[in-house]
């Protein structure tokens, strides 16, 4: 049996959203600036991809920005915001948990001159908002905090941020890293005060290399790529077609049917969790039940190394992750469970098993079955 | 009879490349950063695809860095080595031809406190050596030549470029922009003394939103994008697998016949200029003959405006650009022509042909024959 738990790393690309792109590679291959039909053709494309996601979140269609992806949306936003706004003030606040393409990048704006300050988070995940409250200063420019941590789940009280920032000063621009949360719940940027926001394409079983940055047309952000006219302006490069087409079109499919999927997903949660806490020291990390993302499962197994249980479960054909694999291969601590003050021995006995639509009943029982058999015999087995 | 001669813009994605990014999206689609087998498996398909473009430049593998297309790798090339070598200097040198994604981020440099010099071109577009030597000077960190103008498919002396550059001062970094050339020209970056080299994935029958910078190991460029480790830190986010695989096999593919390809289009090239030349007052601007690219003819067609034509044209199944289709639909003069020197009254007669390995001489009877039977009419009906 092969039962693929990796996907906040990454999903399988949907059949209809490869067939789409397929056909718009070989056929309606055009250049959405070209002046002809082909042009005209490609660019409706785009045109429809940007109503798809505008109706998802309730926004205007040009406030629909493509990306090469979340990791380029989370560096425009900040970049963006930050260079565009500098004239008023140069703080920035984030929390300690954000995804490296947050954290490298404040970590680069505060080589250039601007101050960054990092929310802690407690012992869930969850960003405090009383710092937050006490942080906001006369030269803050920009808050950013991510909907869902992409390593244990927690979803951060992103509507009530919003609300506490715009009541303190409503010319801070606010930030959210949807990409974790993006296919899973319901977001509206308007109403929850969301200026800007990020999501990922191939996280909601879309293509890679694909993703999109919503921005309120009233805040006021600057491109960090120069090019060609396209996008406005804000973002040059042709775009790329089949990957936008082909990111609404998953869109489009998780959200027609979001709730379902949502209801099913935290009951598979919650199995998942009640099942494996049986097995001896297996301890959950961040939300409990449904009061965070329902496809994120953080456990570590004291006493076992992640790397060892990660590749003892490969072989039985289960595909899980050693905390995050966004980071790229190399192996770090994580400083989301630090923050969350995970005790230190079990900081690297921890793995991450995510879900998707397609996970079912079956695979998670197959799961349980083999952690329950190789758990007790790594323990034996071996050492630290 | 459909004819597509707006290659320049984009091509059609080959078959079996848009095949294997099919495989890949559905059944190969691990994260490369994944530490369990579909990670290792992804990470494979990135290695292969360094391999095979590596080898077709003669450079080592590790010096290929993928991105989302030509205009992140320009821009990547300009500010990457700008502020990672500003303490030595802040003077750039470029020429007046470039494409946008050359031409605004050097702009926005500019406005950032670097310098720029734009080196003059003569009647066929190529750049002045003369002046450039003239221009090199001890502040002088970087400069960027492209390799085929866009537009009009001039050759650029880059190989000259390259020697008089590093005979006046080895520090100096020599970037240049090969979206138009890579796939018509073989180009070895080490003999010619370049140090970073942009290339697109959707000009070569690959697929949109890809594209690559060769950088030199021994050249200080920095990132300008951030977040998790991917590409050795250079260049993060989740790498665009299908993309990255299918951008390689499509460059594999026009390496494996680049001789025949470029003699079969230098005498379709030859040809159609031959035959348009014959229509009263059509004017060839750019290379004659064989010594600029193969695959774009520029012509001027004095009385008749540009977008008039091109959807003349376009109402016969015969795409054709105004110009460059690259930046956008707007209409703009182009400084390309302009820098040559064509007269005013041409400057907004002139269509782009641009060719592709699938262009045959059929394609080029029917364009030349409807051609002769328009352009008299158009200019007996329309008034400027």
């Amino acid at each position: 049996m092969e039962v693929y738990l990796d996907n906040s790393a990454t999903t399988r690309t949907l059949d209809r959203v490869a067939e789409l792109m397929y056909q718009i590679m070989t056929k309606d291959y055009g250049n959405p600036s070209s002046m002809h039909t082909k042009g005209v053709e490609a660019e409706r494309y785009i045109k429809e991809a940007k109503m798809t996601l505008a109706k998802i979140l309730k926004v205007n269609e040009k406030e629909i920005y493509f990306t090469s992806g979340g990791t380029e949306a989370d560096n425009w936003a900040l970049m963006g915001a930050a260079y565009a706004n500098r004239r008023g003030g140069r703080h920035i606040i984030t929390t300690r948990i954000e995804h490296p393409a947050i954290l490298q990048t404040m970590k680069a704006l505060g080589e250039e001159g601007f101050e960054i300050t990092y929310l802690p988070v407690d012992k869930y995940g969850n960003a405090n908002l009383d710092a937050l409250q006490r942080a906001i200063r006369p030269d803050t420019i920009l808050v950013s905090m991510m909907h869902v941590n992409n390593e244990v789940g927690a979803l951060e009280p992103v509507e009530e941020a919003g609300r506490l920032i715009k009541s303190m000063d409503r010319r801070i621009l606010f930030h959210v890293d949807a990409v974790q949360s993006f296919g899973k719940f319901r977001i509206y940027p308007k109403k929850a005060n969301i200026d800007m926001l990020s999501v990922s394409g191939h996280k909601i079983h879309g293509p890679k290399g694909t993703g999109f940055l919503y921005v309120n047309d009233a805040a006021k952000i600057r491109p960090i790529l120069w090019g060609g006219g396209q996008q406005k302006g804000m973002r040059p490069g042709t775009e790329n077609v089949p990957g936008i087409a082909g990111l609404a079109m998953a869109a489009d499919v998780l959200y027609s049917h979001l709730e379902e999927d949502q209801e099913k997903l935290y009951e598979l949660r919650s199995y998942f969790i009640r099942e494996a806490q049986k097995i001896d020291r297996v301890i959950l990390n961040g939300p409990r039940d449904r009061e965070g993302a329902p496809h994120i499962v953080s456990l570590s197994v004291e006493g076992i190394r992640s790397e060892v249980l990660l590749h003892a479960l490969e072989e039985r054909g289960i595909y899980v992750s050693a905390g995050s694999a966004c980071a790229s291969r190399k192996h770090t601590i994580s400083a989301t469970l630090q923050s969350m003050g995970v005790a230190q021995e079990l900081l690297d006995s921890t793995l991450r098993f995510s879900f998707s639509v397609f996970t079912t009943k079956e695979e998670l029982d197959y799961t349980l079955r083999i952690l329950k058999e190789i758990v007790p015999l790594l323990r034996r087995y071996t050492r630290r």
